[in-house]
């Protein structure tokens, strides 16, 4: 028995759109380059719709947004893909057979939005539990399909959907968090990387939850760390002070604003029985940075991961001071021969300009440096080519010279 | 007892040259920035001099090469440096810390010219023998000296002159090689590297020789390789097949057009273990993959690491086609939802530029790709950021969606 057709409605790009682009991978349609009239203003936002181009040849299947600045989210190159339990299914197993390919126990980001083509859609697993983060219409009209998907392919018996991200208002979508399947974990679940034990909070949100974006930059600062005094400023949950410690650190000391993070920090250095090697100070990273080097404190590696200074195009240049300052406050805290990680998760700040505001700060600091690594977000953040040049997340680590 | 101070000859910068690039970390001057008259021109080629902005203030202490389009490498900003013994230990001893924090093993590059303060000087380590490459004049006439500090700091016992590098030439030195302490190895040395053995020929030269550059990447392949068949393309002495088969590979691929580095990997196969499970292929690279092919072989994780395909900007139009090439015929050899790593190291084509000819050659191919993973040479290829954006290698990792 064939099934008849599903008829979705249909998005035109205009004449003078470029329908190379899309056709060659891009996966957004902007909607300036989309015929807007009556009929494709009516259709809702979250509708799958078909993609042509001037010629009415079709592009493929995907999510119209046309009010926004992207008109549509390419899902399927097919124009007559059925976005059902099936698809899913076979977009979630994909992402799946990579990480499982990649890591040894099951703590990875399981799906990056349209690196794993699911637009809208981020997935951490963290062991027997999944983490869920559902940022598009499309998405949370088939939330149980989703679920049951992810639900069926891990083996998972624990689903959170964590529906606090700033995305989600962009699409119209409330601030609602819940637990899909299974039961909310009740303490911090822990979790292993680069050798150390980390607190993950799955439940308390960005202040103490586990990012794991930054895992292959702290297996780097790890191969740096043995014998050495380190230095953690914006630490988190300790991501870099907890993997030099199990590296074999002489001492880390952790600077973060949130005490709650701190001492998910402590809690992990308890859990890896490090807890005499690890100090934490709460404050703001630049007064901080000030005090330790008013205390002549000196440090063999000294990482700085902040927040987003850059996170728009309007924030670049104060974001880009901003990292300058980060630069020339941790380099005075650098011993002689010492190596200084600078870290941006700034969408804004090019690697390129990245690397100069650092370079400034390091300059003014009086510190010659070199660069002996260059590093991006891990494998399982993979990234979709026509969306960005190399991804938001930087780490630069310079070695200072004697 | 105070020293007279040593009298060096001047190289003046033009008052429109921008003296401030060199004062904030630029450890070049170009020819057309300096004053040359009579006497400056006089200066011969790798003599000390010191460097001076258009206001007669002192910025260092270089070496000078006048005729050349660098016209001064600085050495030390201080302009009245001693280059003797002394200094050049404290250079070596700066940069053999670096690689003790970051090796456990004595296999690594010790010294990387600018990147270690010693413009011109390549010094890489196979255990107890040392393999120098002094580029540049002010190297050869100080070689005893740099042997002398070489050995010390390093306990080494053998250090072989390896003078065949093309820079040589620019310099007007002659091609060169000697046994200048202990005796040239008999046989290839075995190098670990990834939990694989590496056999490295240091009297072969760059046929047999080993690098060290792809260590890392090496390692990010060996991640994707448990249980994989694996397809090393320019494959040299093995350097990623045998990583990938120390880390599980189910059977790897080696092709090559040299018939002496193949039969390296072999021994290196030998060595650990897996020979059984190792096919080396001698012949053209493009013949070989499109011979693959028909035969309908697929791999899960296929590396091609060509030589520098754009080298100069003259070449950089064909060398780009000839690395979308590449990444098209190695595209149709790699199975669905497998990986796929392109590496370049061609100074000419950036990130950007070799990143668009790999999509493009996927693209051709019917490939749908994501970037997992964006490497460059490893720590102990130190980079001094005014020279360049990031380095001559880049190694791009593509997973292919299924």
């Amino acid at each position: 028995m064939t099934m008849p057709p599903i008829s979705y409605p249909v998005l035109r790009l205009r004449p003078k759109a470029d329908a190379r682009r899309i056709r060659h991978g891009a996966p957004w349609a902007w909607s300036d380059d989309l015929v807007l009239d009556r009929r494709s203003r009516a259709i809702p936002a979250g509708s799958l719709a078909v993609l042509e181009d001037a010629e009415r040849q079709p592009l493929g299947l995907g999510v119209a947004t046309v009010e926004g600045k992207i008109g549509l989210r390419l899902l399927d190159r097919d124009p007559a893909a059925v976005i059902d339990g099936v698809w899913l299914a076979s977009r979630i197993k994909a992402a799946l057979d990579l990480r499982e390919r990649l890591y040894a126990t099951p703590f990875y980001r399981l799906i990056h939005a349209e690196g794993d083509g699911l637009p809208g859609l981020i997935v951490d697993r963290f062991g027997d539990t999944l983490v869920m983060q559902p940022n598009a219409i499309w998405l949370e009209e088939r939330e149980d399909l989703v679920a049951q998907g992810l639900l069926a392919a891990t083996g998972c018996s624990t689903l959170i959907k964590n529906g606090t991200a700033r995305a989600r208002l962009a699409e119209g979508l409330p601030e609602v968090s819940a637990v899909l399947a299974g039961t909310a974990p009740e303490a911090a679940i822990p979790v292993p990387m680069n050798g150390a034990t980390y607190m993950a909070d799955v439940m308390g949100g960005q202040k103490t939850g586990l990012f794991y974006d930054q895992r292959d930059n702290h297996a780097f600062a790890a191969r740096l760390a043995r014998g050495a005094r380190v230095l953690d400023v914006f630490a988190h949950v300790g991501g870099f002070a907890l993997a030099s410690l199990a590296a074999g650190a002489e001492h880390a000391v952790a600077i973060d604003g949130s005490e709650p993070a701190l001492v998910m920090a402590q809690e992990g250095a308890v859990a890896l029985g490090v807890a005499d090697r690890l100090t934490t100070r709460k404050g703001d990273a630049f007064a901080e940075m000030e005090a330790l080097a008013a205390e002549g404190a000196q440090f063999d590696l000294v990482i700085c991961d902040p927040p987003a200074f850059a996170p728009s195009k309007t924030a670049l240049e104060p974001g880009l001071r901003a990292y300058e300052r980060v630069a020339r406050l941790a380099t005075a805290l650098v011993a002689p021969g010492g190596v200084l990680i600078l870290c941006s998760c700034s969408h804004a700040a090019d690697l390129g300009k990245f690397r100069a505001a650092c370079l400034r700060g390091i300059g003014r600091a009086g510190g010659d440096a070199r660069v002996i690594h260059t590093g991006f977000a891990g494998p399982d953040h993979p990234q979709h080519p026509a969306l960005t040049e190399t991804g938001y997340l930087k780490a630069l680590a310079f070695r200072l010279m004697p």
